[in-house]
């Protein structure tokens, strides 16, 4: 930084806006340790499982991207011709680890990547939708026998929505039943992605609804909507859905619908076996919007804690934003995004979490049970005397030492001769205070008082003498 | 993502660049393990001083970057302009922190941030000069009593590199006793910046370059030039160097002067109650590029470790990383950048750790030491049996699952009949196996077996028997 400061320069204040960019905030205090919690929870569990983590730049050039987001290409983020290679802020995390995966020739990994991504979409903040937000994927690539990576990634999202703490459901679905059922239905092979784009609006729009977009919108004689309206209402255990199917003798004649049936039954012993089963809700009108899965796939939808209060139920569920922030995850299987860059086709399956948005339910909650504030600090370095009272700066210093040499978080005023009450109010949150005086520093010791709530924080209760060297040990029991 | 894949529609395939774009890396594997260790070491330090995180967008509003680097600004890469505000990716974090502090009005804080930053240089990727790279800043903002919050962040610099266990030596200077040293060597006050900074080449220029560059390039008087070579080829202890100075009637009658040997001396007698007073080298011929530092500045210099044979010797200094990239940490207080955004100047003291620089040198160290390779899987569970051999599959997820329960990290073949060849190649690097077969299982048994190098990895040492209820309370005790 080399430039105008200071007197010399003044910048004519209040020209620039203070702000940071639309649809961007900054991430600080409570929301930023909240964040930075929900980020650990998910990344012990991909770690569990062998994961290895991939960071990869903001930006890629632009002909890596160019062709991948369809007409979502408008949300991009170019950077300016400076001279040079073109470039764009990435747009999702999958497209840079297919790039890599090509680039490297790698054949099979587990992998994991938590990062911010950019679209210039409408930002709703309150919903957790922004134009930097986050995305935490795990992808397993490689050739594997069949349906053991799907379950494992099933089993990985269950693992992560324990460890929040957060009641869901996943819903399933297999894209070559869906194709199947829409060949037998009779959609035109040319129509069944962008009718499969109306099927997937099932969760917002009701079906009438969907079924005018088809017909009017997108030419769809109304007996085959129709045909498509009967089947994808049906939802269920795997059990029964599998059965439900093959029941069916049109729809299992249909090769598409046979394979897809056949993986999950095989899915659906590998979820027993998982013990996640029980989260399934195996839905013929999952159908997501993005073109390239090829197989299973699936989205994870919040259930609302059960235990509100009958009474003030209908307002909260309507302001929670567990109602309104919809999936909380999402993925599927892919298994030709990588043959676009490299030679071979590496088969993927992965599921992406929409940390945002979690991230939104978790803070509400917090709210509403109120929990205490998190703080960073362990321990407080307070002195105080009487009129003669020097401060004691160097022995504060000297003591914080000793705590940050065992691995202590711990602070002190800044002042030459703070006042008593000023250091009380500083420890606020503070579970520890370590309380210095000449007489108890002659004799080697200081005194360490308890600075919870309920404590007696007046100086009545002078907490308990201890030796200066024993101090840290002092500290870990009473932290336990 | 939607739009055209897999079949439909190939791309020319070759005709894009597998790459990155330009000084740009990814990062994974040991790499990527290395570097966040090194971001973990870091940022347990700043929690340990009670330092709170911020994390801000990756680009600002273009106005607030504006005028606040000098002539790199040519450097800083700008978002095409879409329709909409126009932005620029961050140059460093320090701007970004003024910016949050002032929009926030935030009189107080010590906050750390760890980003990456971006910067349009050239790039030198073997000595982590790369032009997406990473920063992490810790600062201290506020009115506090002087020098109190300076040597807090020296302190941390020392607790930093002991936990990297590198060698260091912080060079130490003070912006008000160059500036007098300066004015009383007869440089005119406009020319004082662009002097300073031509003695901050000489850690790479000798002193009748630097002299050449002061003469003929910057118009300085050659007796002047003279008289600045006299005084900054001093260096020393802190105590040597104020005592030296005083010892000066001309310089110690200079009020700036004066001003920084009182915050020198008061900073040497904290120094010591923290001690870190013995890594310090009070250095004036440090003067830091930078424009808008106003008092203590400071760089961290690596110092190669001492236990190089001599034999080697020169060949390896020359190589070593620790060689090439200069300072691994700089910083010092700057008081007036917060007001240049709102009306009040808030001062602030902080350092910037090079983490690139950091890890390149920690790389080559690690590669001498030859470590071994860290691993993130801790059980592979494997199977194996006769002619009837049927792999175990639902058994080993079922295993699989046991052990993910209980937080251990574990993996398993992706093949429903793996071979066992094929495990033990899987498991290579993963310190425990465990090993089901059919008759043991019937007995609700496992084997858990040691996969350590030097262990007998043939089937003839088949581990010890273990109760499935007992397995992960026995792996947990061998993980210890």
């Amino acid at each position: 930084m080399a430039g105008p400061e200071g007197k010399e320069s003044k910048p004519s204040r209040g020209a620039v806006t203070l702000k940071t960019p639309k649809g961007t905030r900054d991430w600080s205090g409570p929301d930023m340790l909240l964040r930075d919690e929900v980020f650990k929870s998910i990344t012990d569990v991909f770690k569990r499982h062998g994961g290895t983590p991939l960071d990869t730049p903001v930006f890629e050039l632009k002909e890596i991207l160019a062709g991948k987001y369809g007409e979502d290409s408008r949300l991009m983020y170019d950077l300016e011709d400076q001279g040079g290679e073109l470039c764009s802020l990435r747009f999702d995390l999958t497209v840079p680890f297919a790039r890599w995966l090509a680039m490297n020739n790698i054949q099979q990994v587990k992998r994991y990547t938590l990062a911010k991504v950019y679209r210039r979409d409408q930002p709703a903040i309150a919903r957790g939708r922004l134009r930097e937000f986050h995305q935490c994927d795990f992808d397993i690539a490689g050739v594997y026998d069949p349906m053991i990576p799907d379950a494992e990634t099933l089993r990985i999202i269950v693992e992560v929505f324990e460890a929040l703490d957060l009641g869901i459901t996943i819903k399933l679905n297999h894209r070559k039943i869906l194709d199947g059922l829409f060949a037998v239905a009779g959609v035109p092979a040319d129509k069944i992605r962008s009718i499969s784009s109306a099927v997937d609006k099932l969760d917002k729009m009701a079906w009438p609804d969907v079924k005018k977009e088809m017909v009017e919108e997108k030419g769809l004689p109304e007996d085959v909507a129709d045909r498509i309206g009967e089947y994808v209402r049906h939802s269920g255990t795997v059990t029964e859905m599998v059965d439900f199917l093959r029941a069916n003798e049109t729809l299992s004649a249909n090769e598409s619908v046979k394979a897809g049936l056949d993986d999950m039954a095989l899915l659906g012993s590998y979820l027993k076996a998982l013990d996640v089963i029980h989260k399934i809700n195996f839905d013929l009108s999952l159908a997501r919007g993005l073109d390239y899965y090829t197989g299973l796939i699936y989205e994870v939808i919040n259930l609302p804690p059960k235990n509100d209060d009958a009474e003030g139920n209908k307002k909260s569920k309507k302001d929670d934003p567990a109602n309104q922030v919809g999936s909380i995850a999402a993925g599927g299987r892919y298994d030709n995004l990588v043959g676009m860059y490299g030679k071979r086709t590496i088969p993927c399956v992965g599921i992406s979490f929409g940390v945002d948005r979690i991230f939104t339910i978790l803070k509400a909650r917090r709210e509403r049970e109120n929990a205490a504030k998190a703080r960073g600090t362990d321990v407080y370095v307070m002195a105080f005397g009487g009129k003669e009272f020097e401060g004691l700066l160097l022995e504060r210093m000297d003591v914080a030492r000793r705590l940050w040499n065992a691995g202590i978080r711990a602070e002190f005023s800044p002042k030459v001769k703070p006042k008593l009450p000023q250091q009380f109010k500083a420890a606020e949150d503070v579970p520890l205070g370590v309380i210095l005086g000449k007489d108890e520093l002659a004799a080697g010791q200081v005194r360490l008082k308890s600075l919870g709530q309920g404590d007696d924080k007046s100086d009545k209760d002078r907490g308990i003498l201890v030796k200066l060297d024993d101090l840290a040990d002092e500290v870990k029991k009473l932290l336990l």
